[in-house]
């Protein structure tokens, strides 16, 4: 029986959109609770975030000017407005739709800023969650690159030793992990879609560091991020003693494309893939002793 | 510094947009949880629907024609038609919005027969799934009734017996768990808003029972539900031996409204609803010996 239930669900990512079967959506699982016993590791509050958010507070993000392309929004409808067949075509006019309200996340950790936006912090903290993110882009590509895919990330709001700690922390753990399951990872600097390319932001982040992408078979499967006090600033977030916007930095873990990267490691089988990260160890003592910022 | 994050995180509803802390994010985990061992033991197949759906295969189940008020749907934007404050006012207008061509999902299960379309089962099976529905209600009233839910659904498509006995046994498995968790429940037909009130499925429905909703503190925290052969027919899905449309079945469960229960019943302290959910026996004999179609 169970046989029969996997063969009708093979992988499927038609439209950029992923159709998973039992041994895939656990291995999913597994990996997301690898990551997120790093973040309990250290000392990670869980959380769950919405699953949109309103469009006023990603413009504050600005995220409508630097790359309403990449955005997705969601909408209602104007029932007097559909034909009796609406949508047999392929698609709903847009003069039936209703203004969008609200947005499609394109990363997690916004949700969080959002939800802490004009709070005091009294001290450094660690937070994570895990959500579906979207992006429309110009072509999709297998479980490489999906319009619609699964985000696990661990987020440090503080100060900024706090933030860069938690960077350091988190590289030596991706390393380690990929260290365990024989994937071959390069770090590579990288350009944030997130700030617009001609701003003052980007021109910052070409001069210094700001997102490294662990890569392997040119596909970046996390990313560190330190945003300094971009959100802080732009959400009105706060550190208690000096009162100054706190700084954030984030890891970044895309659960599909780790997926896909041990796929191939395992020559399409995915009982094997999922047997590996089953003998993972979530998180060995080399990869933290002396880097965590406690 | 949990506790810092912890208030920074407490529960919000605004706008039908659900944001948890901790200990709400662990219980929702954790009740998942219980459901999987639920339908694992039911030998179901775990797998992973694609977060959106085409808006001309939702169309092919009657969404938009049943209930196009209750739709949300996902588009993308038009950036010439932006202006550059788009969005401030809280609304991206309609004019700048392409045609949708995809639909937010409102119940978990369609995502399953649409991934079946013109499929042969030669057997019964079970399968089960978690996700993200969307609902544009009139209003939105905290946990109870939210615009983005999570929603665990265990489905049986085959012959009609294999389908009635699968709700049998999740109607047993819904009964031991509230009594386990002390919580008074009681089981009420419904009308399923799939089905258009005015049409020949509805008035069928109110002649044979198709859906239960289990019901506390006036909420209807699962349901068990029978398609008969709706989907089978709609999809194609046909049996292996008569080629017939097979019969599909499904129990859901409202992952946030059985943590507003819990939360309820245990005074407002998610650490004791959260405790007592990790106290619960996932599968105990009493309620599936005898009552499982294998």
């Amino acid at each position: 029986v169970s046989a029969i239930a996997e063969r009708a669900f093979g992988t499927d990512t038609r439209d950029g959109l992923a159709t998973l079967g039992q041994e895939a959506t656990q291995l999913l699982a597994r990996l997301d609770g690898i990551f997120t016993g790093w973040a309990r590791a250290a000392g990670a509050v869980e959380v769950t975030l919405p699953a949109l958010l309103p469009v006023a507070e990603l413009e504050r993000l600005e995220v409508y000017r630097n790359f309403p392309h990449l955005a997705l929004v969601a909408t209602t409808l104007d029932p007097p407005a559909l034909a009796p067949d609406a949508g047999r075509s392929g698609e709903l006019p847009a003069d039936a739709l209703n203004p969008a309200r609200l947005g499609m996340p394109s990363a997690v950790c916004y949700g969080m800023y959002l939800a802490l936006a004009g709070q005091v912090l009294p001290d450094d903290v660690v937070l994570t969650s895990a959500g579906t993110c979207y992006r429309n882009e110009d072509h999709y590509d297998g479980l490489r690159r999906l319009r619609a895919f699964r985000m696990r990330e661990v987020v440090a709001l503080g100060d900024p030793e706090h933030t860069l700690a938690h960077l350091e922390r988190f590289t030596a753990l991706n390393h380690d992990l990929a260290d365990q399951l024989g994937i071959p990872m390069t770090v590579q600097p990288a350009n944030d879609p997130f700030f617009d390319p001609d701003g003052p932001q980007a021109r910052w982040q070409r001069m210094v560091p700001v997102k490294n992408e662990f890569v392997t078979d040119d596909l970046a499967i996390a990313s560190v991020n330190n945003h300094s006090t971009f959100f802080g600033e732009r959400c009105g977030i706060r550190a208690g003693g000096t009162g100054a916007p706190i700084s954030t930095s984030c890891a970044a873990f895309g659960l599909e494309r780790w997926a896909s990267v041990l796929f191939t490691r395992y020559e399409g089988d995915w009982g094997a893939a999922l047997d590996a990260v089953l003998r993972v160890e979530p998180v060995r003592s080399a990869a933290t002793d002396g880097r965590s910022s406690g």
